[in-house]
């Protein structure tokens, strides 16, 4: 539904820090499968790091494009273990979100930011160790007239993401679990990890083939797919 | 939330026709701002054909890239006065519909396609009639072999859109407007039609500059813009 | 294979004008669908003009970006029939197409042109109905000084087009049927036009749903797609 | 050079208007090509009607992403013969542009708007004639919160526009000739438009190829190109 | 031509693994401009990491978007010293390969992924040193339901490859090199890198400029490109 | 105003050295905002390479697609602490700028390249430590056979950069810094940093938050944004 702008909401309800520790560990991917191949931000959502895998709660923000009022009172609002989130009403790539942010932020215990923004500052932002997703890297300055919000339903790379939701994040792009659904998504993403061991065991000692492990042989007959020669196939 | 797949919604809720059809009568811009300048789908879907203008309730289709197989469940779902949006799990510009979807969604009374999507047959589609905003125009044909879900809440341009909301779409693009809302829509629809009929005779008529009507002297100068001729200004 | 830049091919294979012709009034769609879903170029090529349906033999340029030498070089090759279809060697939205070229190649018989640039002067190319598919509109010019080719294979939308192939366009876009293949393709085009006519009386008089008529309640039911109630549902 | 915000020039020089009216006449791509092949505004930006043609004044506007308040403030400085030029201080796609705003600057005897923004109400515009070339339709409305500058030197599609330049647009495009150029663009644009009245008579009559007439037989030889035929060119 | 869907060639032929390791050697650049400036796949296929530089054989894969089923279908028919090359038949971003299929490749002794999809699991590949070029990093997961086919001609980024063709990566992009041709592209690429390497000395000892060095001055002054002051150029 | 093609002007004015290393030590973010949140290259130019921070005085050339002849003649113009600037008349990727460049500017004191172009060697140039920020990678060799100009007015990335502008490059993009205004720039970059790193200390401990030291609770009030609990807000 639309989200309306002048909000803030003050009291979100977060998830349970060791489930959501969890699913930080198994990393996007993985969880985006197990939870039934949804909630992902789409592939515009990049880092400006390597190697960072995070997982938080979401404290989200709405703001105007080229403003980053509303990130000054989101702020406020966040707790040690939260991912800021930040979307804008209309595109734009302005550097709304810079290292004194971050300074902030890390003395909040804020784990990260994920931003349909561009961001700047991005060598002190690694060097600070504070990790950052975002739709590029552009410093334009912004200003701080415009009414947003904070903590209300935002979607970011096409993806709703609800204030308190568990947002995990890592070098394959960003993956949202509705709050409610956390423990059973870990649960689901343990045995979809047992399961890809056995299958990573069974294919780098080259013993079996997903064709015949995945009974994928079948699946191409009943495609009518034609294995043939060169000769055959005569182009 | 994550929309779950290989769900069919039978049941959905519909607003009230009257309301809808006087929203559709104010197009996608007043709308948008009535309700606080939300709910709009991305310049990203655009129309198909020009002066088009429909209001009505949406159906909503989450279908797999390069798979049409859940619109064909979608028809069964839909009633006069609705509207077809369709949403895939990842981009795709895939020629999903074409004049035979058309086809039989106007023998149930569909108003018109909304679609993340591509589409095909655009001449015939024109001729008959049947309005259709998209992603863009492709041939590509699509196959019927993944699970999908028909009204679950989708993204759509970046709005979410539930089944059930008002959508309303023009030349302008297309705006979403909550069920819940729609009464209190129209009314500040009304309103601000009313607002600024007064401003058009007031512009038209050269008698008032918008600078003035709108008090925006006191925005600039307080914003320290400054008033030069060309040789003050230096370059 | 690579297509070596410095060649003009002079005596191309040409198809049977017969079957090119009843092709293209097969229209895009059609054509694609009929000789197995593939041939088509991509769906950032555009028509300038609406409602244009061509079908003819690929006479191809290969031309270096910001250069039209080889359109003059192709004139020449052009017969009646024939659509000129240009690639560059990389990424290119000069207007390197205007009037003067569509005047010459009118006086040909050449049928219209598909070209992975932009090109200019689109009111006149609309106003002498010699109709064009380009990557954009614009004014920028050309100059007459780097080699290129005419008549080698080219991709245009990432679609391989030799010369002598056929190219049918409509508004929906551009596919490409290989001139070996054009009689089957115009065979498999009749069957599935005549199967669509059956298809679309069953809709139009709402007297059979696709679900039905293409037996797709298997399908779903195969992949598990659950129907429900709003309140089973529960979200 | 970069152009300060917050600054209104209000005596910006204009050239002649009957210079600027025959500029107007010859159109985009001549215009261009005759002042050297130089001044277009990049293909970004599209026009939201075909068929109109234009030339004026260039009025300058500096705007912030999502805000309009400087457009309210560039109408006063508007004259009749004048175009609009809307650029952002970033990229921007939201509707910055109305009717309302189309209905002021129509009073004043503004010919038609140039912006590298969205626009909306497009049915609207074209229905009272106020022809608009744009990045964009989009509904999103916009505030009016944040200094930008009128009558500054400003890029649009990576062309610099000053206050003053006189600007031509039409399907083609756009493009701008300096305010002390425009004698000298219309004395060229005379001589190239008789030029091509010639080649066109030459090629639309079959009498002569372009290779032939413009003696690229010689620059294809000495750049090696060379004729084959299929057998001898051998894949 | 259009490749079929629903074929595996399964006896592809292969070239001299010697000529095809020299290849890789020089990288994609010198055999780019060796080969007459032709082959390149365009530039939005991207490495996923820095620093890697392959050639081997193309085994080819056509899949649906949001497919991977012909991926494994293709594992069986790769061989050492084989790249995986995988185009979709439309556009597509889906994290189609990830960790496992790369196990699977690496058993059998495949030297990287050139892929017109994205990919996941991209810490892994990285850190398991399988290099892959792909048109993004996306986690979306794919089904295993639609035919595609297996060595069959494909383009890439706007480039064909064929089965059996070689194919150099590394920082700069991919290469593709006819098998016919590779060993002429190898004696070329021999000869350019020795001038290169004269050119380099003169260069970086400042002993000379290219402008003398390739006898540009002549072809400035041909073009009538002039040399003057500030003043001269008076603006 | 147009850049005239064809021109070489040989004595640009330069700046103080001094203050240009001074500017770039302070980075793109600050001097961007020291000068009024102007002058900044959009953000599709980034940087091949990571940690690098450079500022000089702008060489400028103004090539045509596919061709790099003007790159030649611009070596010659350049001077120990320039930047070479490079702008094309169209949009284009091609790999215009390799290694031999970069060992030519190199050997004359040249800091770095800005170009709208792609790049290529680019394994090379990071080991040779010479930095580059580009529009993209791409290995396609360019010809040198059109006419451009060096040390003319271009606009890159939508900013306009005249030779002898001051620019400065790091991991953030590029900003443009007019000769005659650099002195002023430095003294409010200067200004900022001071007023940053008071403020860096406020929130990295904790003992402030900018809502407050910036006095934005006031702003947020004014606008009407709401505080309120997830009960209140009711959705």
């Amino acid at each position: 539904m639309s989200s309306p702008l002048g909000v803030v909401v003050t009291d979100i309800r977060r998830g349970d820090p060791a489930v959501i520790a969890r699913l930080a560990e198994h990393g996007v991917a993985t969880v985006h499968e197990a939870q039934g191949r949804v909630g992902l931000v789409g592939p515009g959502i990049r880092p400006i790091q390597q190697g960072a895998r995070i997982g938080g709660t979401a404290v989200t923000v709405l703001s105007w494009p080229g403003d980053n009022l509303m990130i000054h009172a989101a702020i406020e609002q966040c707790e040690p273990g939260d991912v800021l989130v930040v979307a804008t009403t209309s595109g734009s790539t302005d550097g709304a979100f810079g290292d004194l942010f971050a300074t902030a932020l890390k003395a909040r215990g804020v784990l990260g930011l994920v931003t349909e923004t561009g961001v700047r500052d991005t060598a002190d932002l690694r060097e600070m160790v504070f990790p950052v997703w975002s739709n590029g890297v552009h410093s334009q300055g912004t200003v701080k007239a415009t009414a947003g919000s904070v903590n209300v339903s935002v979607t970011v790379g096409g993806q709703l993401i609800r204030p308190g939701d568990v947002v995990v994040a890592d070098d394959d792009g960003i993956v949202c679990v509705p709050r409610e659904e956390a423990a059973v998504a870990l649960e689901k993403s343990d045995a979809r990890v047992a399961k890809e061991d056995a299958d990573r065991e069974a294919y780098g000692s080259g013993a079996e083939l997903s064709l015949d492990r995945k009974g994928l042989r079948t699946t191409l007959e009943g495609l009518g797919v034609r294995y043939m020669s060169q000769e055959e196939y005569g182009r």
